[in-house]
């Protein structure tokens, strides 16, 4: 599978004839090798290629391999992963570890195959982002002692997986209550597939502050089919076709409000004049819409950077902390504002 | 550095003791230790739970690290990380190596305590991204014989380092002719910082485009300063409140042509009717823009992959490819139209 090339048997060169070689001394040879300053960089780059041409490297080091965190996408789509990347990037090198991305190839549960290469790498611990962990892979993790944390799972995590996500049933309060203050009564919701965990939640948080500002709840208007990008435009156009069209929209991620943005556009209405738009995420291409874009913030960065720091804790104790849920907050853009 | 835990001397329980306080025999023990079928969920728990408790793992794999690949970035900033991660993804695993994501804390030249966590993980292959390779780095990943490619240099990279980019001057060339054939002849250019090498290729092909169509360049609409996004809109502010105008322009990224939207917005211009505007890069939000961006396409995915192909290529051989260059192409969408 991998192309290390064929190990040949033979002799391992001195550092001596390494040294003769390039006409240093073994002091100098040996500085070389280690990195140590004191040689110029003609000398240095000289002896450099005649230890590589005799592929001579530093003795005793095979064993001292820096631990590695695994961080396991369905898949790398959309804008995302990389803020997790990047929460996980920053706290797993302070503390001294690696991080290997890798992709599973499933979008909502991990495939088999995965675990194989990750088993391999002895990983000091993986994390899984928005996956649920098949029984088999739990139980090939623990077997080998590699702790393991879930993010954002898809659905409802095991008692028994430390996982990390965000509070998504405050997020849909939040929205709607934003949305509400602004005067607006007829909101549509543009939601994603309701498998998911979270957007069952954001569309309940969504119930919860229509309910609490006694505003019933017109069904027609909720929308939660697995639409792509392009389906959500048209979820879009249809609920701005309809004759008693909704004033806001409440779209669970941040591409289906920039979806139906598009559909707005297309029957000419103007955001926010004619419509408000709410998103859910606060990718980073939400301030570069136009409007700029109002949206929840999911603390996707600090997410990673718990699931990191639980994955390090869970190496040194014995104790399975349960789950943790994250504040999501209000972004005030400019895609919103007060009914008139 | 690292926490990983303090390693306590201790004799080895074996397996056997291990199948006698799970209950079970010493065939089904090795079974659950092994990953092979044939044992009911409830044993392989209960059997799973006594390795765990006493840290039994798999003899004779501590050697079998598989391989990985270091995708070392400047900083993990904007949306075209995560293709260039893809792609090398994508590759690195169909060939059985992980990919380990290195942040290096500095944007055009790698800061130098990057290096110490990535020889320590004696990784199969480096890729350094936008990153000119410090002499220094470049001796100690040749003394131990890792190969390196630089992805999408800032500068010149040396001829002895191998290297992939895309085609800059014909992007550049590209989206100029494409403005010029929609009619236009007083083309804006919005670009980044001079002391990038694809920055210089862009500009000297909007320049050669101009020059090819007999038209002048006036120097006064050629904006390139080290612009961040709100001086973008600034340099689009600036270049829109020109007596005579461009009525079209080039920004030389993707952000900078969202900036330039947000220009023409609190100007009243609408996009392309007032002005048409063309990006660099192709990046995933362009097409989410609002009116789709028209672009070039930078292929970061195809990058990746050929460095990873690449960093392989030069573990089997010891020939140093030079500079690979993969073509850019434009993207139409609806930012830019015919100049009426």
């Amino acid at each position: 599978m991998t192309s290390t090339g064929s190990l040949v048997a033979r002799r391992r060169v001195t550092l001596e004839e390494i040294a003769r070689e390039a006409a240093v001394s073994l002091a100098t040879a040996s500085k070389v090798l280690n990195d140590k300053p004191g040689v110029s960089s003609i000398t240095r780059e000289r002896v450099t290629d005649v230890l590589q041409k005799y592929g001579y490297t530093k003795r005793g080091t095979a064993q001292t391999y820096a631990p590695t965190i695994e961080l396991v996408f369905g898949a790398l789509d959309g804008a995302w992963p990389i803020e997790l990347i990047r929460g996980a990037v920053q706290v797993a090198s302070e503390n001294g570890f690696g991080v290997v991305i890798t992709e599973s190839g499933h979008e909502h549960a991990a495939a088999p195959e995965w675990i194989g290469p990750v088993l391999q790498r002895q990983p000091a611990g993986v994390i899984l982002v928005a996956s649920n962990l098949a029984v088999d892979a739990k139980y090939q993790l623990r077997s080998r002692n590699i702790p393991f944390v879930i993010v954002d799972p898809a659905g409802d995590p095991a008692d028994d997986v430390p996982s990390v996500g965000s509070t998504n049933w405050a997020g849909g309060v939040q929205a709607t209550r934003h949305l509400i203050e602004l005067g607006h009564t007829r909101i549509g919701v543009i939601a994603g597939p309701e498998s998911l965990l979270a957007t069952r939640a954001r569309i309940a948080g969504f119930r919860s502050a229509m309910d609490e500002a006694g505003l019933p709840v017109d069904e027609e208007l909720v929308l939660r089919r697995a639409f792509d990008d392009e389906e959500s435009t048209g979820a879009g156009l249809f609920l701005l076709s309809l004759p008693n069209r909704p004033t806001a929209i409440f779209a669970t991620s941040d591409v289906k409000a920039l979806a139906t943005y598009e559909a707005a556009r297309a029957l000419g209405l103007g955001i926010p004049n004619d419509l408000s738009i709410i998103g859910y995420d606060d990718l980073q291409f939400a301030r570069w819409a136009g409007p700029p874009l109002t949206t929840i913030r999911q603390p996707l960065y600090e997410m990673a950077q718990s699931a990191v720091r639980l994955v390090i804790a869970l190496r040194a104790e014995s104790s399975q902390p349960g789950r943790v849920e994250l504040a999501t907050s209000l972004v005030l853009r400019s895609s919103t504002q007060a009914l008139t």
